[in-house]
């Protein structure tokens, strides 16, 4: 990609996936993009049309996998049986190991990590899964770290689930500044928390903080106006169908 | 309902929602229904059809309201625009209302509770919301709370996003047990923290603890068993894709 041209951030969708493993960081991501124009977010699968989820919901991505042959990140999510069918499903492997050499960052969350093995990308790295899938990275060639998420050059891979949302801001910080990070966490409300999981075969839990959390304080506000709602709708909106209770100048927009 | 009959968790899809408002406590309240066989959750909304959210991502839901029409918990996301859209959306509304008084538990996440004050839910009750729309919460009847969620009777909000998952894990607790809701919470690897939002109009942020947390330590896990992958099916997939790293006896589902 071209220095000017827009750094698309491409959430691989697959049959059966664990859809929180996508949401918490395409959310939070999303909200980095809004904030930040050099960046878009996308999701992309093999075609676009509803597939099923791990949840009783089915999800459409926006775009097929050749609309976006070169993303600038890819982060592929987990699952259960899903992903072990996406492992050996020919189509979204060819698609990841075509887009990894020009991407600046291939992530995967949870059991998306088994993924990237089966593409053959993180042989030999560092990496981290769920907990329940250390022994599988490893078997798989890959070097399990009981991390809440690692980096090994360009490969970020997360831990089970809810610590997709924490790698997500920890990447939404190296993208852009800590402070648009910190912005995009109040948002959602998120209190990034490290703690790893227990370890492979047992149950221990260990509070293990892997990596510098992104804070939560103090945070600017403005580059996120354009997510706000249009003061002029809320109170047309609003007194229609509320009329005890009028809105006044002020709306939910009012910090932008 | 009967006593014997299935609790069904229904979550409210409506066009232009935030995705994570819906799927992060649904991913939570999905394992208690895997390990818990009273309970069922699904996803509800006017028509079986893919609808627009704030992701590029659409979704679609289980079931038409009419399918669903007497939920045991009724659960409802929050958005920005597309929310007030759903405020004056009258099959929504109507829906909400019918199912309110024979509900045990009626939920909002984030600005949720705001379409439950335009369906006269909240009038005068406690409750919260994301913290940039505190001050709409009160011009719209309610008494906002500056807490990571509000219990008022049969009502139920959580502040913004996130904290719809710290709400799941506490109403996963208060319908089974605290055990089988840190089991869930070790399932998605999710140290539930309680953190309240800055005050409106204002960017200071205050570190207020409003309840018990769901605590993060030694779970059981037998009851989500269900969940895991077969352990069959492992060797002979990854096996055929991965001849170099043969899988042995044991498998992703090694806890069960």
């Amino acid at each position: 990609m071209t220095d000017d041209a827009t750094r698309t951030i491409a959430f691989v969708l697959y049959p059966g996936l664990t859809p929180l493993d996508m949401i918490g960081p395409l959310q939070v991501l999303a909200s980095l993009a809004t904030a930040d124009p050099r960046y878009a977010v996308t999701v992309v699968a093999e075609r676009v049309e509803p597939v099923i989820s791990d949840l009783p919901v089915r999800l459409t991505p926006e775009k097929a996998f050749d609309q976006v042959p070169d993303p600038y990140i890819v982060v592929v999510p987990g699952g259960t049986l899903g992903t072990v069918r996406a492992m050996v499903d020919p189509v979204l492997r060819a698609y990841l190991v075509a887009a990894a050499p020009t991407a600046h960052k291939v992530a995967s969350v949870c059991s998306g990590a088994l993924i990237l093995t089966a593409a053959g990308l993180l042989d030999g790295r560092n990496a981290t899964t769920h907990w329940a899938f250390a022994e599988q990275l490893n078997r798989l060639g890959a070097q399990y770290q009981r991390q809440r998420w690692v980096e090994d050059g360009k490969f970020l891979c997360s831990a089970g689930v809810s610590a997709g949302i924490d790698m997500a801001l920890h990447l939404a910080a190296e993208l852009t500044s800590e402070q648009l990070a910190r912005s995009a966490q109040l948002m959602i409300e998120c209190a990034a928390r490290l703690v790893a999981g227990p370890s492979s075969g047992c149950c221990s839990i260990t509070s293990a903080p892997p990596s510098t959390p992104v804070p939560w304080r103090v945070s600017e506000l403005s580059p996120f106006c354009p997510m706000a709602i249009p003061r002029r709708l809320i109170p047309a909106t609003a007194s229609r169908v509320l009329p005890r209770h009028p809105v006044g100048a002020r709306n939910l927009a009012h910090h932008c």
